[in-house]
């Protein structure tokens, strides 16, 4: 059954370890410590003396960038500490003493409260993903059905490479599937279509044929990523970026902070084509792409993500599992009747039939109480929560979002592709500036409406 | 002096005619009509059948597009029709009587009242204007300083080739500069760089130390587009896209509705350094890439290109005389002091100087007078129009924005990167739904706020 | 146990039908029809044009006024019409032709499907309820502690004229009460005070002592409405009107619109002082009033009523059910834990201790679910209904609101103290203003709070 | 010509010192100091331990109020203190310290920067303006048209002293006017009507049929103000309130943030019907009135009235010179024409045809500039400001308003009728709240739209 890659993390058992290492992936990145910092000293060369204090401390300097703060009339620096070396803590409180505004951005925020857990501030950190990937894509637990298949794994190591050299802004890779790849595909599209119209959402079914005819959603056809994620960026703004294996959950959704969703571009092994025990591209192209070109449905998934950013790990978890039992598998009601909106069920023609047969329990999309539901990875699920509209679903998250401990609000800038912090009053300013003009928008298209 | 390349077009003499179609440029470029249509029969087929008006009416279709509809729920279909032969006007007559919602965008809007005029939807469709410059980059009128030297003629024509074969998405082509090209900029950057302390506004000083430190800009280096866009793309979003020569007022301002400024590569005749007749890669970079990093500034520019999607040609041209006397010479009062922030002014020491002199007229900013003010192209202003912020300036463009006789609202996307019509109540629920959104990010920002 | 007023219309058994017209109340008060209509002809003497339909028709007319319409820019009249003779159908008809807008608003509205149940427009419309009563103020049920006791039938009744006289506008009539009357207060005063710091919510032991300080809440006085009433003004804006029976739930929520909650002023019988079978100044006193000092609990009520204004009578049960379960029977969750803040409960000692044992059942207030759950009304509670806050359960029945079918939005005029009926798009521009001006005000606090 | 309350305050030469004392009017009414305070200790018992500060300085506290805080959770105290004995400044230096909020209303502000200006907090308040009057209404200059009519005088006398008495809630007293009187309105009723139609705005000519349907205005008739208030009310929820002589500029403006306008009831002397030196019952219901029953102008108005609360005085002077320019003096231009909506111009016939000839200089409304603008009292304007629209005014005057240097932010809740002075963080959440619910009402409202 599904397999999915946000969750699997926590579960050491299934990293074939010795492997790893193997392949060439440093599990061992450094967990460098990022500084923002304002300085109160806004003159020329007050830069040039605040670096001299990590000079002074041993510390090694792996990256330094200088920008415009949002914050306050003046510039911030961006610096990103080798943290193998010198007295960062003792750095850390004699800069900060220098300082009108000072973050610590980390991933080793566990020993350290006064760090906010890392996260992406630019969609091309994305690239930084790479290196934090924990089982790489030709690793493969024992009962994998391709386990034995030397021939798949080269092919699944293809793939993999592929994904992880990739960067940011480069088109993606088209790939050649071959006659068994696609037949695969073929036996897949074949079964999940004839189901479609009677348990997919209403929103699946606009957008296939759209899919059908603009990327080349056929039977004897997998569609190209490249395709896709362009058609995606023409209706919602989301893409597609391949990814190597397995992410954190963190980064994972991270991602969807973004409108980029990490993507699988291999396929299955042929031997059971209606099997996988991981994400693979029939997943994402049949499962997951369809709701990404509903711009309800992308704002919700995007919420998501933003929540994410710098959450505390429980909190983490909980929006992993509110993922999982919506993105996945999430059920929704429309005109009266029952229908399947979730990834893992519109990929799998088993779970699909069953979702709506009478069989599971059903209830009402509430994040606090779905973000704490357990639930089984390898078999069908139990418990499926079902919400009224995608609107109403993003709103709920929202108000989980906000309830979430962090010292600051979070927004994105698609024209910049950037997460804002938000943490002063300036920024505020800014923003209601922005509704101001947003409500200006509004004013004249009523004014224009036909009435 | 300045010369700016949206208001030229209206200048048929400077056109040297007989080397434009020398050049290759079809200057008669089809210009076909675009239909934007939804039919009241939303089964599938539909569109087929659509189709076979234009057949019976022996009508060659350029591009059909199917997509989802943000009006109604169903389809709509985009289709661009060649208007050399066939019955447009009895095709579309017939067709719209099966549409519940039906547009009509064409370059040939004049003799066609029900016709809007054309504009850009998605952000490459501005790869149309290639095709629409009126005169190309090595075209040179008699009395420009470089008409009779060969060589640089030659690097025009290198240039002009550059952006002709330009297409969105791609990186800018980098250039190599020659010693002479380098050692003209490098007399501009000198002189320019003396005044901009006293005579430039605050936000123009904020910006140039980070243009300094991140994109080369330095007396004996001229800064690459590509470093410089990348640059602004991270700061407000704005992207620099090489051109090849003049193009309209329409289009030239219909591509800042996409935060993108068409930008010249080349330089001016190195004997006369401190004279061009037309914008050159120093007007570009000394004068317009500092605001552009200003988030107000984008805003306000983008809102001017907002205003143009669509606008009767008179209002183009009020348009064109706002964008001249703000984005090119407007001034500003900070702390009680003027200041320039026009790209022409802070791209030429002379003007620089006299325009904070007694000299000139100053008027305060009020678009409907500015935009009705005429201008001489070739010596000093004679009045200068000051405003209070970007911010003021930008709210009293958008309401003068809003007086535009158009029979729908605009609103950028920048997620797709795509204008959106808005004239339908649903779009309108759409809109309120992101204000709501938005709003409640406000309110977790300011519940997260230490006061 | 407690009995509320909007309940018990739809229970004849409980209404002493004989002693109904002996006490002098006109229960077959016409039920007049009044239509709101804006001419086609805006010419001066168009009104008195169109008046003729009406002659030409039979028919009486009770009331005529012009004012300025909210939809066009002219006038609208509203005629209020005896239905008792002429044909008023022919006249509608005839009329409807010659208006732009046209509505009918009616309490004989079941026989009409073009027809709005009658609702007030101005808040002095609410002396029109006094007609309207069911079970004047000095009939008892045989079963009644007083059914037997002449003195106190006849205070009921000196209650009930002071009610039935009263007018919009004038000072609540203050009244002397008896020493057995202040006894029982007393009683009840000493009683449920002792409950309050444990049993009852923040916002409740937050107002107390300032009614307390303010109000005369005190064990040896019964506190006189005028006084509460102008408290409560001061706070809320929310007032007190006496009522002299038993209101329809139409009319008892359609109070609440206005912010004006019907009271009772006479107290229960002295030989219970622990019980009554319907509400009494302390009901009133000691539970509805603290909350209405509560700007959030006070916004959340007057939603009920907004919602409740030309609403189809299903709905209307269904907010009467809504109020019965929140302002009368609710519950929230504070710090974890539970309290009451339904003034039913909140009056009663005996079910104040009752709803928070393990006895009854508690769910999650619903506005669709708990708007439909069935309750006895002479005894304890099975079921009570949590809110999280007032703002979440105001936020619940605002969205339920939008679910009720009516042809328009509404909303309350708290400068002209008066319901507009949102059917225009002038009015929502109007409302897109007001918008607008409060969120400049919004701008203006920020900007001038220290950070 | 006309001669305006608020301004003449300034001109000592006017009063007629003498005789103010003689009239009974405490021109010396202590000016006590008000002190609005939070305690950090919310323990009961604070406010009395609060209180012995004052007794240990010998301060007398003329009134004390406890009420729940906007600002925290908990209460403020409102002390009301005599300034004429005590050592108020040490009481303070001391209270301050025990305080989490703490802010000092006085009208003795000059000698304390510490101090706001006093201002009225509630609708009631408006009833302290009595004592504060300058020229009490029978006191006339020597050069009064009635000086030498005892018969005038005493009429003056009566008119004043019903509106010294007058008390806020109270209705306003009828009164019965001698013939003469009327004969004086009719002579100049007659005369202004005839040049309303070409002269006065669109909304002048819109509302005055509704004044001669709804509230008496005719030739045989002096309206009654209580008729004209309770029509205004329900147009806009302007009232008036009789005034018995000069306000100063700053009590009269604030008048206007409460939508209460202090109104003249006695009407000119019969010797000069085309003539008066000061505001009278003619002015007021002819010029003044038709506008407040506009909605835009009535917010208009009133937004000036917010401006003026707690400012300091020279905005004040601003405030009123804008007040003169606008409400009094204004023109505007409708459908290309220039018209005039000030009360001084639409009450004199003269001025009215003077206004519109090619003699005066007409400006464009800019509260900036307007505000510091000198002109006559007695003659006739020498320069006009033109406003677009009472919208258009609106704004400009919120922007203006926004740059007077106050601490808080101001806003007038209609509901309780009081000014909510914003400085914490927790009433701009109440205000987001509140922008929130008005703004899902227009969701539900453009919802209901029939497009």
């Amino acid at each position: 059954m599904m397999y999915d890659r946000q969750v699997s993390f926590d579960k050491p058992t299934r990293v074939d370890g010795s492997s790893y290492i193997a392949e060439g992936i440093d599990k061992n990145e450094p967990r460098n410590t990022c500084l923002l910092y304002t300085l109160k000293d806004q003159s020329s060369g007050s830069l040039a003396k605040s670096l001299k204090i990590f000079t002074q401390h041993n510390i090694n300097l792996l990256h330094i960038e200088s920008r415009s703060s949002v914050r306050v009339p003046g510039y911030e620096f961006f610096v990103e500490c080798d943290t193998t070396s010198g007295a960062l803590g003792k750095a850390i409180d004699e800069l900060r003493e220098e300082c009108s505004y000072f973050n610590i951005i980390s991933r080793d925020y566990k020993d350290n409260s006064a760090a906010v857990p890392w996260f992406p501030r630019r969609i091309r950190d994305l690239d930084r993903f790479a290196n934090q990937i924990l089982s790489y894509g030709s690793e493969l637990d024992s009962d994998h059905p391709g386990f034995t298949d030397p021939v798949y794994r080269a092919r699944r190591k293809y793939f993999a490479d592929i994904a992880y050299n990739y960067k940011h802004g480069e088109p993606l890779p088209r790939v050649e599937y071959t006659k068994e790849e696609t037949e695969t595909w073929g036996i897949i599209f074949r079964n999940l279509t004839k189901l479609y119209k009677t348990h997919a959402c209403r929103e699946y079914n606009h957008v296939f044929p759209l899919l059908v005819d603009n990327c080349g959603f056929r039977e004897d056809n997998i569609p190209q990523l490249e395709d896709v994620s362009n058609f995606l960026k023409d209706c919602t703004g989301f893409t597609l970026r391949p990814v190597a294996g397995l992410l954190s959950s963190r980064d994972f959704l991270a991602g969807l902070a973004f409108r980029v969703f990490h993507s699988t571009q291999y396929i299955r092994h042929p031997s059971k084509p209606m099997y996988t025990p991981e994400p693979d591209v029939c997943h994402e192209l049949m499962g997951h792409v369809p709701l990404f070109a509903d711009p309800a449905f992308a704002q919700f998934s995007q919420e998501i993500g933003l929540a994410s950013l710098g959450a505390p790990d429980d909190y983490i978890e909980k929006l992993a599992t509110i993922f999982w039992f919506t993105v996945e598998y999430g059920m929704c009601r429309q005109d009266g009747e029952l229908k399947a909106y979730g990834a893992g069920l519109l990929s799998s023609y088993g779970e699909l039939e069953y979702c709506l047969s009478d069989k599971p329990q059903l209830k009402d999309f509430d994040p606090e109480v779905t973000g704490v539901t357990k639930y089984p990875i390898t078999q069908f699920q139990e418990v499926y929560y079902v919400s009224e509209s995608f609107e109403s679903a993003k709103e709920k998250t929202i108000k989980f979002a906000n309830s979430i401990p962090r010292p600051f609000g979070v927004r994105y800038n698609p024209y910049t592709q950037s997460i804002e912090v938000l943490d002063s009053k300036k920024q505020i300013r800014n923003l209601m500036d922005d509704i101001n003009s947003e409500f200006q928008i509004l004013q004249n298209a009523v004014q224009k409406l036909k009435v």
